[in-house]
């Protein structure tokens, strides 16, 4: 089964939203050990749909169609549908019911004109519990078309509704998708110096590949084998004293876990990434058993009001030092009452910077009851990505240190 | 000009990986007042490479490429040109001293064997000032095609550095890309009951869209008009009370433009945001200028000690209460010696919800020097969806109030 996926939205292509289904779609398909096949991304245009879906359908046997079937007058997935398909657009009860328990639901009066009742006809009307308008599931001779609307919560609920219902997905065979993550080592390293036959030695077992992450490679493996053959199949390679988790776990849920068992709190002190570190931690479910807090001190009063940095430390050596992480880490440790605490002072720019400390330097404490210490970082980005980069580099470390 | 966009990687096809580069490209080119018409993205198979790029150089005057170019053996883009163009794949002298360059500039080891240095004949190699892959130009018979690095640092340095010199982007006619931001009404309501007539009468001047945003739509509109004579309609229609930005601007943007102007500091006591707002608001250069700090008060203890929450408020009420989130803005904003300190208090779930208190459910306080108030809200969606809700609603609140 090839599966297509035509997202149709000219706010994508002009750079004003960016495009959030098809990683949603790919997750969702590898839990079937199914992927996509093609993509391709139109503006709402009748032409280039209907150019798009052509060629989709004739290549995939599932076409995922998405976006284009909102109220407002440049929404024509349906227009072109009925043209692809050369079926009448008519009225049906079933969509007609949709929408309106969908007002009702959402405590709206029912609109008197409005297009959510209308569907191509030989297309069936699919239930939409988060929104308005009904998808569309359309079946031919072993061929099938899904059209859902195109803002992320409606798809994905939808998609995840719908999908497996309609087609054979479960009873396709179980690979194992199989994750090796790494970090302090570049891919090219990896396999041209570091581990030369490391590629072709994983070949034996399925599909290798290697992404690039930020500050870190993954090695994936699409196989039939047991995971723990590969995991202890990379244990015995060169590549191992790089390897941070064995498996798909975000850095986040691998430092929560790794503190739990350990009976660890965490807490920080953030300048330039203004509050990243913990929003990156309190985004996996979880966080509360052993992430306590963050002081955000942006302004450097804050860094002696609420850490007690030295007035003298702020004079001599600046915000940005190895003194002022010090104590800002100590500082944490000491206010939030946490067993590590981690702090971040550097420059994220554009603004900002000099010869001595240019924009993507960053020093990173690290306190503990009965130690401290502190780390020089240097990056290169914008300013987003610098405070992504330097969020990265205290999480590192942060999970080496939950690893002694 | 009809301008294609072919990206290159299985990962994003198996949600392993976001695409970043389309936004960036899209972005970039309405500076110059184009769009992308057509993308395409596709696995790292030739054939399917192959098939999309026939497509794309059929239908477009120019095509950008987006991936391939590393040098794993999955990296496939050069074979597939030279496939496609019917070039021979050979050394290039040009090629060479790039690839040479740039491990000198990163202080690595030049590789002894390695593809950087081979081409498709007819191709002139691109420099890549921040990665190690160069890029790829071709032009022939009015039509061009670009390759760049997928990893996304890469791509855009060097699609900003490459694509204006190449291309005639600057003679463009120069259409004006105007937008409308409002909130507190959704997208059809708009439409079909406030202004009825809006999309019609704004089509007299241009190209009109609408763009559903986190908690808000965007109005848009390209056209010939000076963007003030489109806002001041607006302003004369039933939309404009609820019109919180005639401009770009982001939210961040222009909560940091108010302050500064009123000369007001902020400050965040955030519990289930984790420091979500205060991260928005840094990501935005001059936040410094207003933002002070946020105090991440994860634990109940930190609201108890940093922000001196009452604990028989805790007792009686609950953390996520009027009365927790009405103490932690006032403990804010003494703490933090701001004038205008906002509190979040609330449940993202999935676990800690209850049949009072629902997951989704937030309380929002706000306190200035000589009052205080408190807000409750309830939104839907996963965890991170949640804290991105709840930021937003802050958000909009602290604007508000700085509109006073």
């Amino acid at each position: 089964m090839q599966i297509g996926m035509l997202i149709i939205g000219s706010e994508l292509l002009q750079g004003k939203q960016r495009e959030a289904n098809l990683h949603f779609l790919g997750e969702f398909l590898r839990t079937y050990h199914r992927e996509v096949s093609f993509v391709q991304i139109v503006a709402d245009k009748k032409n280039h749909i209907l150019e798009a879906l052509e060629s989709l359908y004739k290549n995939c046997s599932l076409v995922i169609v998405c976006g284009g079937l909102g109220p407002t007058p440049d929404d024509a997935t349906k227009e072109v549908l009925a043209e692809y398909f050369k079926k009448e657009i008519s009225y049906s009860d079933l969509a007609h019911k949709i929408a309106q328990d969908n007002y009702q639901r959402m405590n709206k009066p029912y609109p008197d004109h409005h297009t959510y009742s209308l569907l191509p006809q030989a297309f069936e009307a699919l239930a939409n519990p988060v929104g308005f308008a009904p998808g569309l599931w359309f079946s031919h001779e072993k061929k099938s078309l899904m059209a859902l609307p195109g803002v992320p919560r409606e798809f994905q609920t939808m998609l995840k509704e719908h999908l497996p219902k309609r087609t054979s997905l479960e009873s396709a065979e179980k690979f194992n998708l199989v994750t090796v993550r790494t970090k302090g080592i570049p891919e090219e390293k990896i396999f041209q110096e570091l581990c030369p036959s490391l590629w072709k030695d994983l070949e034996v077992y399925g599909d290798v590949s290697s992404l690039p992450q930020l500050m870190g490679v993954d090695v994936g493996l699409k196989t039939l084998a047991p995971p723990q053959v590969i995991y202890d199949f990379i244990a015995s390679t060169p590549l191992a004293p790089y390897v941070w988790s064995y498996g798909v776990k975000t850095l986040e849920e691998k430092i929560i876990e790794l503190a739990q068992s350990k009976k660890i709190t965490i807490g920080f002190a953030e300048s330039c990434t203004g509050g990243l570190c913990a929003h990156r931690l309190t985004n996996t479910s979880g966080a509360s058993k052993v992430f306590f807090g963050s002081v955000v001190c942006y302004d450097n009063s804050l860094k002696e009001k609420l850490l007690k940095v030295q007035p003298k430390t702020l004079e001599s050596f600046g915000a940005v030092s190895e003194e002022c992480a010090r104590e800002m880490a100590q500082g944490a440790l000491k206010t939030l009452d946490v067993d590590i605490a981690l702090s971040l002072t550097g420059i994220a720019g554009p603004l900002g910077g000099s010869v001595e400390k240019p924009v993507g330097t960053v020093w990173i404490g690290i306190a503990l009851r009965d130690k401290v210490s502190a780390k020089k970082f240097q990056f290169k980005g914008d300013r987003e990505n610098l405070k992504l980069r330097f969020s990265q580099a205290a999480l590192f470390l942060l999970r080496d240190e939950l690893t002694i």
